[in-house]
């Protein structure tokens, strides 16, 4: 890449760090940026600061805030007795944007993935079971419908049971607007195991 | 948006100015940039500025740079008597990589479009037209082969004819390594049209 100035290379070098941004939109990003006016560059960089100086994990259910303790968490109106246990604070987001779940949630930031060598320990599970030792009528198991999510989802539902807590896990199944031939098989047999009757 | 805190939400915004960046995958690099080192996430913001700061176009060929004149229009060993004329600093630098082209460049910065609302007097024609006074034995234009740019290649030629120096236009046809089949009708014709002796 020493087709460009100094300056240029470096911000392509800089931006092709983001995750999805290979090396032509990390060029394609640098021009745009380069001739955007410089208040708004700034805005972009001071916000990437910002973010990084001020957010971090709520003390209760560890999802990314600006404050010690979420707006959720924080919130009276809400059942404090019935937790989401989630991968990701966006996970947490998906659900909030449905507008009906008012139980509270735990972020587990990331999923037990023996593969890329993530265990127990490294996610957020021992704040779980902390948590757990409060008043809790049931924790509802959200993680995602993949390997990594279904390994999480069988560990903590066996921990938890230990404790006598109720665990539910979210359903699997066809979506929603889903066209069943588009369907994979795995989900389709995921489906019918699990059939409600009407 | 308000389901996240301040910080995260400002940052996705301004995230999503950016090209071919949504909504969805502005969240993804803020959630990235949160978790990123503190280093380097002011190393993207430092490169951003810096990049915006001390890049500016060439005095003689207009392609971005750090310097007043780019190493290109600078060595001595190209042929200064042979242009080529591209709409961005990127087309400049696929060329570039070729490793095959000794002239040297002017660049556009766009190309004439009527529907945009870009005219002659919105790109770099009027500049290109001063140096063509100096000693020029060709113009190469290789703007895009889109409407945009057979717009403005045609543009060009009838304004450079007029000055009595030769114009040539890059090769339309089927790309090397193209199968027929997957090939559009228009690149089909364009290429029969171009065909040469063997």
């Amino acid at each position: 890449m020493d087709i460009y100035s100094g300056h240029i290379n470096k911000l392509i070098e800089e931006l092709s760090r983001l995750p999805g941004v290979g090396a032509k939109s990390a060029q394609r990003l640098a021009f745009h940026i380069i001739n955007m006016p410089r208040i708004e560059v700034e805005g972009i960089a001071n916000a990437m600061l910002d973010a990084k100086d001020n957010v971090r994990y709520c003390k209760e259910c560890f999802t990314l805030t600006d404050e010690e303790i979420c707006p959720i968490c924080r919130d009276q109106k809400r059942n404090h007795k019935v937790i989401m246990v989630v991968e990701q604070t966006r996970d947490m987001a998906a659900y909030e944007k449905t507008g009906k779940y008012d139980g509270v949630y735990h972020v587990l930031h990331g999923a037990i993935s023996p593969m890329l060598g993530i265990g127990p320990g490294d996610i957020k599970l021992k704040e779980l079971m902390i948590r757990l030792q409060g008043d809790v009528d049931e924790v509802i198991i959200a993680t995602n419908s993949n390997l990594e999510g279904e390994t999480t989802a069988m560990y903590i539902s066996k921990m938890i049971k230990q404790a006598g807590i109720k665990v539910t896990r979210i359903a699997s199944g066809v979506p929603v607007g889903g066209d069943l031939e588009y369907i994979d098989e795995v989900t389709l047999l995921r489906a019918l195991d699990g059939r409600t009757e009407l």
